[in-house]
């Protein structure tokens, strides 16, 4: 077990103007860890209901992602969503909190070693209590969105100190450090004691801050997308993933961008389940090439 | 004379967060020819009004800057404008289009031997007069916007056809290929003939469309920007100015952006007044390092 990641086990109707696909296994854990496995071996930790069968999540085993740290109760996490023309930002239509409301998560004993941990967007109490469960973590990297911002925002500072990467977007960066510029926001996230803070922009990439500079990671580029769903959370598994097998911050959101790019070609986990290796290689050397100079 | 600019002379009144200004020097020819003069001669071909005395142009030429391809005419181009706390788009106030109404350039025999030409922003008819004038160009820029798309499309395409690089920003992209994806509409572009497609990002950079592939060029970052009035002229100047003096179009765009970044840190043509070739050289070394990985 190399990292554990935390998040939900979501069912997704998603439509987008490409096409509507209805009862998709979706979710932030289940893209994260996904992304990750192609680098690491992550555990998983999350909750799904009686709804979603236990053959659904088979595939997980196949790329030696363990399920010990999933419990299942009542009714499914549920989201429908849309994308207008633009496919830049998801319209949430509907939100059905189910078991995930009960989310109170306790990490295996066999989980509890490892050294890389991604808290994908959740409530911060739940980030904070595996947080505390973990033994002796070296890197927790740690996810958010705006409803944390605006419903829990001392928690979630709490839970941002306890951790060492914050990875959050454009939106969300401007919106918890009142500031339009997205430069001062990095500058002061890194001020609360981060060792780096990466600021996702969809098509136009990422920034990382640390102490020692920034770094501009290009979003590859991308002709035709069909579903920008679980992007932030492939990216998110992709980084740490990647880190936790090469301990390199910026290869390992150069990946993430990467991963998050195949995922945005099909509906759900469809294209992520397709790439081999050499598609990831492949498209990692294409963005070298993409920014030298 | 190494290449020739066209564009307007303005007198601007710009308000933003940070300030307003009233009745300062602006115009896409005038932002573009400073910029390009850090790295070539560059000569202008532009109308200004006799309320704009001949003395409020004399630090153009210590630049080596021509100005003989200017006449002067009528009342002067004035343009208000104010940005909102984003800083991310001017809301025009005001246009006096005044005597660039009756803008019919002439060049002047002394720059038609010009390698290189920049069409900054202005009516296509303006822009292919100029292109019959030359003699012999090697590489024509063409800038245009939103309301020769609309207004003067078929006259518009008929100017990029006689160039060879265009450079737009991201909305005109759009628009132009009628698609909200940025790497199909630079691709579209292509298709017109032409050598190289730069679409403008703003803060997030430029993308460069070639037969070969493509390029991501960061945007400079800037944590205290006080007026983006002239940025992309500024740009475009520094990048055909640049590639005038180098011939590679990748770094050029880097100067493009870093020049653009110098040029928003204060109101109209101040800072970029200020600087040095060492303050040039020292940001685009930093650029090297905010991308490599």
């Amino acid at each position: 077990m190399d990292l554990v990641i935390v998040g939900s086990i979501g069912i997704d109707d998603i439509k987008t103007p490409f096409g509507e696909k209805k009862d998709i296994l979706g979710g932030s854990a289940v893209y994260a860890s996904y992304a990750a496995s192609f680098f690491a071996q992550p555990g998983m930790v999350s909750i799904k209901g009686t709804d979603l069968a236990d053959e659904e999540l088979e595939f997980l085993k196949k790329k030696e992602i363990s399920l010990e740290g999933i419990s299942t109760k009542g009714k499914n996490f549920r989201w429908s969503g849309s994308y207008e023309f633009d496919m830049n930002e998801a319209k949430t239509l509907k939100t059905e909190i189910n078991s995930l409301a009960d989310f109170d998560p306790t990490v295996p004993d066999s989980y509890k070693d490892a050294k890389y941990i991604f808290l994908a967007n959740t409530d911060p109490d739940v980030q904070i209590k595996v947080i505390e469960e973990m033994k002796n973590p070296e890197l927790i990297v740690l996810d958010t969105m705006n409803f944390w911002i605006e419903s829990k925002k001392e928690k979630l500072l709490e839970a941002i100190k306890k951790s060492h990467v914050l990875i959050f977007n454009e939106g969300e960066a401007k919106q918890l450090f009142d500031t339009p510029n997205l430069i001062k926001a990095g500058k002061e996230a890194l001020k609360l004691g981060l060792k780096a803070v990466i600021i996702k922009k969809g098509e136009h990439g990422s920034l990382l801050f640390e102490e020692k500079g920034l770094f501009n990671c290009p979003g590859y580029p991308l002709e035709e997308l069909k579903d920008p769903t679980g992007c932030g959370d492939t990216f998110g598994g992709a980084f740490i993933g990647y880190y936790a097998k090469a301990k390199d911050i910026r290869k390992a959101m150069v990946y993430g961008s990467v991963l998050a790019s195949f995922n945005a070609e099909d509906f759900g986990l469809n294209n992520l389940r397709k790439i081999t290796q050499k598609d990831i290689d492949e498209r990692f050397e294409e963005m070298k090439s993409l920014r030298s100079f």
